[in-house]
């Protein structure tokens, strides 16, 4: 990918409010600054802990959603297979590039990464083709 | 991948009664049955747009999904750069693809394709996060 979602950097050219104390602070700061120091920590963990719980709800609706799709692509393979059609349809694959990529602008998802990411998917998908077809 | 999913080639093992009529079927056959050779190519066609509809419904899902999943990612980014964490964590993506790996398997979906999946995103995460570091 060459173009990082626009917002990638967004925070990072703003200062942020819960920002931990400098590391270097003297040894002489009040009590009451090194309680806020690892209040932050605190904060820092439990926001990192919150996104990855986030992050795996998300991948495992992924998974599950992509184990549905390999049950029509299954469907797919024997239909064509039974059919002497050719495992791989280039004219489909380039309409679902094109639409996949709108719909991934329209998300704000790198529309690059969602084309890399059905292109690994649709060749998995061919090589079940093939070893059904070869069956 | 080394293992296709077990019901691969299941369907295949079998006779299909919707197989279509032989094409070297004798000219002489009577008007109902290439009537009904044309019924079963007009249903192995309704077929595979059904299916196709059903993947495309899937794609944008995960699209979606993925979105969101980049939105979190994106945090978690900012979070590491903020507080000079490193980009990568391989602790932590071991974890991820094992429990993955896992819902992989009750899910029927190929485990090793799941990891592999995986690998693909967290690698355009870790990209991502690297850029996030550096601006």
């Amino acid at each position: 990918m060459t173009n990082p979602p626009p917002d990638a950097t967004a925070h990072t050219a703003t200062p942020t409010p819960d920002a931990p104390a400098a590391p270097d602070a003297p040894a002489t700061a009040p009590a009451c600054g090194e309680g806020t120091a690892a209040a932050a920590d605190a904060e820092v963990r439990a926001e990192l802990e919150r996104l990855r719980e986030s992050i795996d709800n998300i991948d495992a609706a992924v998974v599950h959603m992509l184990a549905e799709r390999f049950k029509c692509t299954q469907q797919v393979g024997r239909l064509k297979a039974r059919h002497a059609l050719p495992a791989a349809d280039p004219a489909r694959e380039a309409r679902q590039i094109e639409r996949l990529r709108g719909l991934a602008e329209s998300a704000r998802l790198d529309p690059a990464f969602a084309e890399k990411l059905l292109t690994f998917i649709i060749a998995e998908v061919i090589r079940h083709h093939e070893t059904i077809a070869r069956s």
